[in-house]
C-alpha cells in the first residue's frame, strides 16, 4: 500500500479542523500541514494548535504531500485546486470532503488533470462551524463515501480508505452520480426542507417570532439544528447537486400533497398507516448505530 | 388557593404517566389515582408502581378527585369526558394535555356542561409512546399552555396554574384559537413534514432503504425522531387542528416553491441570505432554554 506520511488540509472549518485533530489523535505519526483562504481562519488555528504546521501560501503548504484534502465549500474546490497546483507533488493524491460529488470530480478533473483524484464525502458534521468547532471523533462510525473514477490506482484507493478508517470511519464506494442521488434524499432535501421551515415559522404575521421560540419544544427545535448550519456551503450545495435536489424535492411535494389531501378530507386511516411506517425507519437508524437510542437524541432533561 | 389533594389521571401514556412520576417526585402529598382504558396498560402501570391506585372504572377513578387529568389522544376526549362524568365531584376541575384546544375544549363543555374546566396543553414531549416511557423531568423548564374560557373562576385557573408550576413547568394563559395557531406552527406542520419526508425518503426507486439508514447523519435522521411520535395521537392531531394546519402548510409551500426556484436558477445571494436569516432562530431557542447548547443536541460522539 502507498504510504500517506505527509497530509495537506486546504480549508480549515469545521471538517477540516476535525481531520486535523482525528490525525493529531489516531495517526500521530502524520506531519500535517494547513492552510486556509482567510488570515483570520489561519491565525485561529494557530491559535488552537491545529497541523504541525499552518502555512499562509497554499503552494507551499501542499509541497511534499502525500494526500491533499480540501475541505473548502463545493462552490470553491476550482479555485482551490488552481492555487495548490505548483506546489504538488507528481503522485499526490488529491481528495476533497464536499457534500456533493459529481461536479466536484469534474471540476477537480478539469484543474488538476495530470494527478490523482479520488472525491470523497465523510457523512458527518455538527451545525456549528469554523476552525473551534471541530472535534477528533466526529468521524467515529460514520461511513466517509469515496467515488474513484475508473482510472484510479487501486494502490491510492486502498491508501484512501486506510485513512479515513484510521480517522474512525467505515468507507463506501460508489459512482459519484448515485452519491449525489442518495446525499440529495438524506442531507440535501433535509436540509432545504429545515431551511423552508424555520424561515417560514418566523415570518408568519398571526404567530410571533417570540411564541415560535418559547414553544418550540413541540417539534419546531428539531429543524432548527441543521438549518444553523453554514450558509455558504449549504448555498454551493444546493447549487452544485440542483438536479438530484430538485428530483427528490419533486417526489417529496407529492407526498406533501397527499398528506394535506388526507388532512382536508378528514382521512385518518392514510394519515394513521403512513405515521405507522415511519416508525420503523428511527428503529433501524439506531440499531445500525446511526443515532442515539436515548429520547430527545439524549438531550439533558 | 383552593386546594388540590386528589388528582385523576385518565390516560397513562407518555404524558400521562409522566405527570403521575412529576406528582409522586414533587407533590408527593397528593393522592393520584389512574386509569386507563386499557387493559393492559393498567396491568403495566401497576408494574411500574405508578399512582397512589390503579382503578379499573374511569368513573370510580375520579370520585373525590378535585383536580381531573385527560391524557387521551385529542379525537378520545369526549369518550373519555362522558365515561368519567357519572364520578366525577361537583366542584372538580377537568383539564387535559391535548396539543390541541378548540376542539377539546369544544367537546368537553359539551359532555361535561355543569363543571369547570381548563384545557391545557404542556409543550413537552419525547418520540416515546405508553407508561414506560414517561419520566418525572418531562416538564423541567417546558412551557403549558391554559387556555381558560371567559367563565373560569379564578380559584380554579390558579390551582392547575400552581399544579403546573408544581411539576416544574412555566405557565401561560392564551386563548384557544391562538394556542391552535402557534402550535400548528411550532409542532404539527414540524410533525407533518417529518412525517412527509422520512416516508418520501423510504419509497424512492433510485436510493434504497438500507442507503437511506445508513447515510441518514447527514441530516435525515434529525427527521426521523418526531416521525417516530405517536401515529394515533398525531392522527386526532391533524384531524383536530385542520384549518390551522393547512393555513401554516400553504404558507410553507409557497416558501419552499421560492427556495425551489432559487435553486433552479441559480440565485446563490438568495440561498444564502435565507440560510443566514434561520440560523439566528436556532441561537435564540438556546439562550432561553428550550434547547441543548451542545452540537448534535448534546448526542454522544
Amino acid at each position: 500500500m502507498m504510504a500517506v506520511g505527509r497530509v495537506a488540509i486546504v480549508g480549515l472549518g469545521l471538517i477540516g479542523s476535525s481531520v486535523a485533530r482525528a490525525i493529531d489523535e489516531r495517526l500521530p505519526h502524520m506531519v500535517v500541514t494547513g492552510h486556509d483562504a482567510s488570515a483570520a481562519v489561519r491565525e485561529q488555528a494557530r491559535d488552537l494548535g491545529l497541523c504541525t504546521a499552518i502555512v499562509d501560501d497554499p503552494a507551499i503548504a501542499v509541497t511534499d504531500a502525500d494526500l491533499v484534502i480540501l475541505a473548502v465549500p463545493v462552490g470553491r474546490m476550482a479555485e482551490a485546486a488552481e492555487a495548490i497546483a505548483p506546489g504538488l507533488k507528481a503522485d499526490a493524491i488529491i481528495t476533497d470532503v464536499g457534500s456533493s460529488k459529481a461536479g466536484v470530480a469534474e471540476a477537480l478533473a478539469r484543474t488538476l488533470p495530470n494527478h490523482v483524484i479520488i472525491p470523497a464525502h465523510p457523512v458527518a458534521g455538527t451545525e456549528n462551524s469554523g476552525p473551534a468547532a471541530g472535534f477528533a471523533s466526529l468521524f467515529d462510525g460514520r461511513w466517509c463515501i469515496v467515488t474513484p473514477g475508473a482510472d484510479v490506482p487501486e494502490d491510492a484507493l486502498a491508501a484512501l480508505t486506510g485513512f479515513w478508517q484510521g480517522l474512525g470511519a467505515k468507507v463506501d464506494v460508489m459512482d459519484a452520480a448515485h452519491h449525489d442521488m442518495v446525499l440529495a434524499v438524506t442531507s440535501h432535501l433535509p436540509h432545504l426542507i429545515a431551511y423552508t421551515i424555520v424561515g417560514t415559522a418566523s415570518e408568519l404575521e398571526e404567530v410571533t417570532e417570540s411564541e415560535v421560540i418559547k414553544y418550540s419544544a413541540g417539534g419546531f427545535r428539531d429543524f432548527t439544528r441543521i438549518a444553523a448550519s453554514d450558509p455558504v456551503m449549504w448555498r454551493d450545495v444546493f447549487l452544485a447537486n440542483r438536479d438530484a435536489v430538485l428530483a427528490t424535492l419533486q417526489r417529496f411535494n407529492e407526498d406533501l400533497t397527499a398528506l394535506q389531501q388526507a388532512i382536508r378530507r378528514g382521512d385518518g386511516d392514510k394519515l394513521e398507516d403512513w405515521f405507522t411506517r415511519t416508525r420503523a425507519i428511527r428503529r433501524s437508524i439506531i440499531e445500525q448505530g446511526q443515532d442515539d437510542a436515548a429520547p430527545d437524541f439524549g438531550r439533558k432533561h
